[in-house]
Order: structure tokens, then sequence, then C-alpha cells
């Protein structure tokens, strides 16, 4: 767990916040870029990197529900949570001034997170793409000197791109949370303070609050509550919890055990150490 | 309340499925398109029309996040909900035959909500547009010969295009729930059966479960609980309950009045008459 020459998979081209995310949980691993989250977990799955790196949650934009799905649909546990301060960069072609820009590239939540900085501009197109870092490439590639992307000042770095303007995001509390995903977990239950979960609510009156009842009744907190449709059963929900406790406290084994009376299905994604345990860990040696 | 003659905003191009919504909910009423879910708020707003219609979660794919995030911003109460069962159509130029098709267009949770039969397609290309009837629009207006667009039926006779397929959508039970907003509420307060509230929770261990304690207390079922980011306070949410009680019923009130001790804000988003109760409504005359 402590070695950097692990493979570390994250979706998106060098240059992407998921690829800094990579670097931040394990410095100096190789970071292998993916086209799709889908391919991360495939990546993770086969065997082709250690870890995969998936943003969950933007503190501005929300849950990345997608990921939320794909945990489902893998057997991969959570093992590591990264958070990263984002800060966006209107990037273009060397030699182009804010004026000469046309249009904007970028991903949809990169957008939705600048968007009083783009309202202050005039008669420029928003045009929304799959990726911050692939729309530098883009400018890049086909060489726009009319055009401006927002991506990382790394992702400028890396496609040769000026910086026009820093520090563009609407709120300057903006933060990614990421997972990370293994093929086996091989964390010691004692170094983990977090734990996910997800479950489905039997179909009567009152069974998400007697669902949540049995963690408060333990005295076990929740930092999050995400509900996602239960496909095929309209109106039913799954939810994911994620819990202030480790795999060593025995009041998670019993809170296991206490869900079936009110939940159709449960099941531990990952207990991992959150990241500001790991933050700590890092500062104290 | 019962006139036909109501404006109802909804977005879209005809065709849409949330123009079927609108005139589900006042038929025979003008439906007014909007580009976008704004500009329907807006003209519900400056009284351009008397109702706005604004789809608010799929059965499949989720909510629709910026219709939650919209009605924070305005100060339009919910007046009804509405629900419709999805069918999605294979359209294209008519001459047009399946094998020709190259391209697929629509909206991104139309999509998803045919990925099976997406995946059953060879050589296809799937491109992702704002708008369902919209992707038809295209069709027909630029006389794409090799493309096929995914949206209603509705949508294929507006703009001219065969069916090739009907019934694409993976899961038969695909519903859309739609809410109606108006300037004022006109309803009266025995003809509700259902609530909307956001709050948000304090910053301390179990706020949430006392917050929701609170509806338990008093036998309130929750129908729906989602999250949404407290923006520039990372980790800290809003959460929006769906509440089976009227506004006539004194445990509404009783629980307004506890929520406090738990939460920093709440608000009542509306009480209104639920689908269900509409559509009893309507069998019974």
């Amino acid at each position: 767990m402590t070695s950097g020459h692990d493979d570390v998979a994250y979706q998106g081209e060098p240059g992407a916040y998921s690829e800094a995310a990579a670097l931040r949980f394990r410095p100096g691993a190789a970071a292998r870029p993916c086209p799709t989250f889908e391919e991360v977990f495939q990546t993770v799955a086969e065997g082709r990197a250690t870890y995969g790196v998936l943003p969950v949650e933007n503190s501005v934009g929300g849950s990345v529900h997608r990921n939320y799905d794909l945990l489902l649909e893998h057997n991969l546990p959570i093992v590591a949570e990264v958070e990263l301060r984002v800060v966006h960069c209107l990037l273009a072609v060397p030699g182009t001034t804010l004026p000469d820009v046309r249009r904007i590239y970028s991903h949809p939540q990169a957008l939705a997170q600048c968007d009083r900085f783009l309202r202050s501009l005039e008669g420029v197109e928003v045009v929304a793409t799959y990726d911050t870092a692939g729309s530098a490439k883009l400018l890049r590639d086909q060489r726009l000197h009319d055009a401006a992307a927002i991506a990382s000042e790394r992702a400028g770095a890396v496609f040769g791109l000026s910086v026009l303007r820093s520090g563009i995001e609407d709120f300057a509390g903006n933060i990614t949370r990421f997972i990370v995903v293994a093929r086996t977990d091989t964390t010691p239950p004692e170094a983990t303070d977090k734990t996910t979960l997800v479950f489905a609510v039997k179909s009567v009156p009152g069974a998400l609050f007697t669902a949540l009842s049995v963690f408060a009744d333990r005295g076990i907190d929740l930092t999050k509550l995400e509900s996602r449709p239960l496909r095929g059963r309209p109106w039913e929900y799954l939810f994911y919890v994620d819990l202030t406790i480790g795999a060593d406290d025995s009041r998670l084994a019993d809170a296991m055990a206490a869900l079936p009376a009110s939940t159709t299905s449960v099941r531990r994604l990952g207990s991992y150490p959150s990241a500001r345990a790991s933050a700590l860990a890092a500062e104290t040696g």
C-alpha cells in the first residue's frame, strides 16, 4: 500500500482533475488515462491498473451519479477517498487574448461552476464537451485562435496553452471528492474510519426512517445520504450512505445485522481512511 | 383551476414529453414551448403563462437536479404533479431503414434509458443533444437520411418522421414525474395530500436523523428524499422531501414548527394533490 509504483487509472486526458487526484493518492504513480468511467472500472477489474480514481461528488455541482451506478454494477471495494480543491483556468492558444474569444469549451460541470464568470462575457458561445483537459487538447490540436477552454492550470501546461484567467470558479470552496477502488481491499481494518453502504428499503411507510434509526441508535453519524432510482421499480430507491465508522468497530457489524428488518438488500461498498484522516497521517509522518 | 384556457409553459420543442405532461395537466390548454427550464420559470413569474410544467424525476434516470435548484432560486409554489409513462420511438426521415442509420440523436437521459437497444446496434454513433423533440426536428430540417432520433411518437408526427421502432426503452416501468408551478397557489388546502419541503440541517452529528424524526414521530411518511450541495459550504447539504400530507393537516404546521431545532432553514415549496389522487378524481368524475 505504500509503494509508489502502482498504476492508477483515471477518466480523462492528461491534465484532468482526476489525474491530479490519482497523483495526490499515490505520488509518483503511473497515472493511466481512460476514455470513460466504465473503462476505469474495467481496467482495475482486469488487473491492468492497481487502483481506479473516480469523482463522486463536487461541493458545488453535486454528485456524479454515473459513478454511484457503476459501483453497484462492479464488485470493486472502495479503499480510499481523495479531496481536491478545484481551481479553474481559462486557457487559450498563445497569442489569443480575452477579446478574441468567441467560443469557450469545457465539461458541463466545469461550465456550471464558472457560471458567473461566463455570464460576465458578452457575445461568447459556450460549448459543452466530455472533458476539461480534452477541451484544452482540442484547442491545441485544431489551433483555434478564437476560442478558449476551462480546465486546470496543469492541462494548460500539458497542451502548451496560455492562462488567460485563473480562479474563475464562482465559489472558492470548490472541492471534488474522489473515491479509489481496487480489486481487493488490503487496508488494515483499524486504519479505516469511514464506511459506505448501499441499501434498498422495504416498500412500507417509515422504512427509510427505520433504516436510518439503526445508525442513530448506535451513535453512528451520516456524512452523506444519496438516493438513486431502483430501475424498473418506479418511485422505489437505493440509498447510499457514508458513515463515520471504521471496519473494526463492532457497531458496524451490529448495524449491518439490524438493517434487514427495514431493507430488502444491503451491501458494504467499502471501509477506508477518510480524506481528513489521510491528510492528518501525511502531516504527522 | 378548471378552465381549459390557461397557458402552460414547458421546456422543449412541440412533441416533447414535457408538452404531453402540460396537456395531461390541462387538456386543451395552450402549451407554450420554452428553450430552457430557466425560461419556463421566468415565463410563469412574469405572467406570460399561468402554469409551468417541469420534469423533476424519472423512474430510471433519477432526479433532474437543475429543476430542484431552480425551485429554490424562484418563488413559485408547486401546485400539482403529473406522471407520464415514457415510450421512446426511433424516428427517421421517411424512406430511411434501420440498416441505413449511422447516427442516433437524443437527450442524454433518453439515450441512457435506451442503453440496451443502442448496444444491440453495430457501427452506430450516438450523439447527445439538448432535446428529444429537438433531435426529431434536426432530422427533418437537415433531411438526414442516414440518421435517427429517439423521441416520442408525437414528436415523429409533428416533424413528419416515420417510426422505425417503438417502445425501445430498457424498462417498461419508465415514468417521468413533473411538477407544475404557478405564480399563486389557489388550490383549496383540503384538496391537497402531498407536500414538498426543503431544509438545511445544522452542522452537528445526527441533525439529519433528528429532522427526519420530526416527520416519523407524527406519522408523516416520506415518499422521496433528495440531497443537493449547499453551495460554498463543502459537504453541507439541502434536503428536499416529499411528504404524504396535505396543507390542511395540523400535523404539517406542527412539524414545520419543530424542524428549526435541527435545521438552519426550512421552506415549504408547495402542497398539492398527488398524481395518484388526481387520477382518481378524474376517474370518478
